[in-house]
């Protein structure tokens, strides 16, 4: 059994599910239409009301979650929690309701896991298709084929905002349509090159939004089948003949999709224009199925955190040799300052860090690990998410030079072991060469820091290294912590 | 005529030099040390004793250099300028009495200016060249070839700084002198891979150290030419002997040298003991002759900040055709709102900043403005001042979404006439494609901002750039400027 949450600025949903020889079967589904956006402020602060309807939402959530297992539940925010200024503290409070980690991902992130389930819904064939996936803050476009995103965008055009922004007492007038559509076209006229129809060959739906229309425009014999332009104009028109969004009563229309279906629709109709699509059919999969998918490839060795490590690498030209020969000796002073507290997700990222530790000197060599934090915490990384990507970057940021600067945001105790073991790791190999290391090298947990122990005859044949630590012992000294030197 | 003035830790130099037939033969040459790398304490501020010594240095320089016209005169500043915290303050005092901007370079750009004032100075061999220059608060290392450097690196290693932190008090004992190497060591350590004997044929130094070190060591016979390690080992054994910094008078060694001679020596013997150096030869060409070579090279069409530019396009996979479209607009349209101020240094800048300013897009999508002014503001960028990375910086952070951010950082004109150049260029190329712009397209200056004359006909045939547009206007309008847009 598996779970996922996908905290949405439109509605909240959490579904449940079996897994059942590599296909997820849905068990139990719980959806509210928390419109988490509509209580974003133009000041971008989440508004209290919205905050409370939320977390009651969530409380309830964290009841049914009851008994899983944290490797069994995933919970992602996407654009509201992206862009909120005091979401930190709102996740906090929610985090401690629903009794699992929220992972806020970034518009890209959320593309490829769109596409994923997206393509698990579609048959198995090989052309290209446009997914796009209107949302209650973002839209997300993808170009992908069989189960592989190819291009990942994401835009801030949502049913929940372009409805509040530009239909804000809910009158349905022409100019309301035409600047709501215009709105769209200009930001989509950013990503139009990569989207044109040279380069694809299906058009896909995703979200409410899409099944929404489908159904409106299926029932009401606006158009044959599908979603096309020359419905959705028959829809326009009889919302401007109704001419305001409470007597918009329609076949195929649910009460609580109303309110965001003037922004939806004159979002969907910029799509069609501005990308030159025809016909757009729906499928069923979304978000939540990615997440789910995503988190059984993990389990099943095919962990796209890894692919986008190795891309990087790659990218960035790092140094194989030095990065194989320092992340081999962190591995190995983490799992023996961890012993047996060895969390397996914090070794996966520690991994991950010394990998990707010089990627920085990409942009200077002065300064390098702080260019390496920034690349880190910016870059589109498929598959992690915004706190795993903040982890990396303080591992990074702390491997070398003075810690002084993110002493008060590193608190957790393993994040520092991380730190430890990567600095240390960096330390003994800094002549970019092949060493004989001190057969008795050890490093413990110990009262207030760590203690290192290395053998003292090789402290002796080293001297350089032995100054280099000397020098490291009183880094720490400086923060605050204890890093004692054990001669053996 | 040129002059060129090396605000270094140890020493100012002001020389005046004279162009025949491409090659520059000193007129006039002033030096004072003031040994401005002495001032600064372990806060990193410039205290106020040596401030008013280096500032009464510059009346005296400023004096020389009335008459000169800006075209003739470069001034650039090293490691102390680089770190200080009260730099600004300073520069801008030093400046007035000058009469010039003072450029601050970065390290590896020091090294790039050394070696090419070196190289002019070697004869025309095509070995390949370890090139080292012991400053007064940092080493620079190159490996070149010809006129080109080829591997450049800056470590904080100076022969100031070394001497007050480990002969603080005149004293020569052993132990200082094994602490000292030892430091210099561990960070030469670091660059030890690419700067081993097998990159390069000849050893040179350049400084004052050299020089100094290559005088005591022929005259007193501790070596028969060159600069070795035995000999040092003699000198340092004769320094022991004495005991004492105010004891250390020998022949070869000037007065003013002997305070800084300790940390020199330490620093050289590190030097080829971690490279594996076993004789260095003197040559007289230094920082100030490379800066002279590069402001002819400006004159005569081999900037090599183009180069850098050109570089930097295509280690970032800028897309080429859509730079060319966003550079020339631009270009013409800055030239359209100088008129007759245009000013050849920003018009430079501006075309830089158009050619580079999707860069960031290497980072992310998301923000990508922002990450290419970071690569801009942190990346070794050779042939750019420090100031100028910041003005490229400002210009393509200001490119693209909301000014409010960087208005209190923005003071200069032109750069305001730069940005919004580059700004309107970006809106009508947004489509990535070939635009028939409008014919009356036109900018201009107008009493709290820039007037933009547009076509009334282009503007309804082309309504998602008139929304852009008008969006243009109200970001203008939220920092306090007037973007008025003419309709003919």
């Amino acid at each position: 059994m598996l779970a996922t949450v996908d905290l949405g600025s439109n509605s909240f949903r959490l579904q449940i599910s079996r897994l059942v020889d590599d296909q997820l079967y849905t068990l139990d589904a719980l959806k509210d239409t928390v419109r988490l956006g509509a209580g974003l402020g133009s000041d971008k602060v989440l508004d209290t009301d919205t905050q409370e309807r939320a977390l009651a939402c969530l409380a309830r959530f964290g009841e049914r979650l009851r008994g899983f297992a944290p490797g069994q539940v995933r919970v992602v925010g996407t654009n509201t929690l992206r862009v909120a200024k005091n979401a930190p503290a709102f996740i906090e409070r929610a985090e401690a309701l629903l009794g699992f980690p929220i992972e806020i991902i970034a518009g890209r992130e959320e593309a490829r896991l769109i596409y994923l389930g997206a393509a698990h819904s579609l048959p198995a064939t090989r052309e290209r298709r446009l997914v796009v996936d209107i949302g209650g803050g973002s839209t997300e476009f993808i170009i992908g084929s069989q189960y592989r995103a190819l291009v990942t965008e994401s835009l801030p055009l949502g049913c929940v905002s372009f409805s509040l922004r530009f239909f804000p007492d809910g009158k349905l007038g022409k100019s309301q349509f035409r600047d709501a559509t215009l709105a769209a076209r200009n930001e989509i006229q950013r990503i139009r090159q990569s989207f044109r129809p040279e380069e694809w060959q299906l058009a896909v739906g995703t979200s409410g939004t899409a099944r929404s229309l489908r159904d409106i425009l299926e029932i009401n014999d606006y158009t044959s089948a599908d979603i096309t332009l020359e419905g959705m104009t028959q829809l326009r028109q009889e919302m401007l003949r109704r001419g305001h969004v409470k007597n918009v009563v329609l076949n195929g229309l649910k009460a609580d999709r109303a309110p965001v279906l003037p922004g939806g629709l004159a979002i969907m109709i910029g799509i069609f224009e501005e990308l030159g699509v025809s016909k757009m059919t729906v499928a069923e999969g979304a978000l939540r199925d990615g997440v789910l998918y995503d988190l059984l490839g993990r389990q099943r060795e095919h962990d796209m955190r890894e692919t986008t490590v190795s891309q990087f690498c790659r990218r960035y030209h790092v140094d194989a040799e030095q990065t194989k020969r320092v992340t081999w000796l962190a591995e190995s002073l983490f799992r023996k300052v961890c012993g047996e507290d060895l969390d397996q997700d914090w070794l996966k990222l520690l991994i991950w860090g010394a990998r990707l530790h010089e990627i920085g000197l990409s942009i200077a060599h002065t300064a390098y690990h702080k260019h390496s934090a920034y690349i880190l915490q910016y870059a589109d990384m498929p598959g992690f998410s915004k706190r795993e990507q903040n982890s990396l970057g303080q591992i990074v940021l702390g491997h070398r030079g003075d810690m002084g600067k993110i002493l008060p945001y590193v608190d957790d105790q393993t994040l520092w072991r991380a730190i430890v073991s990567l600095r240390i790791a960096v330390l003994f190999y800094r002549s970019r060469n092949e060493v004989a290391l001190p057969p008795a090298l050890d490093l413990k947990p110990h009262a207030r820091g760590f203690a290192l122990t290395v053998d003292s005859g090789w402290l002796g044949a080293n001297p350089l290294t032995a100054s280099a630590i000397r020098q490291e012992v009183s880094q720490w000294k400086n923060i605050g912590y204890l890093l004692e030197l054990q001669q053996v």
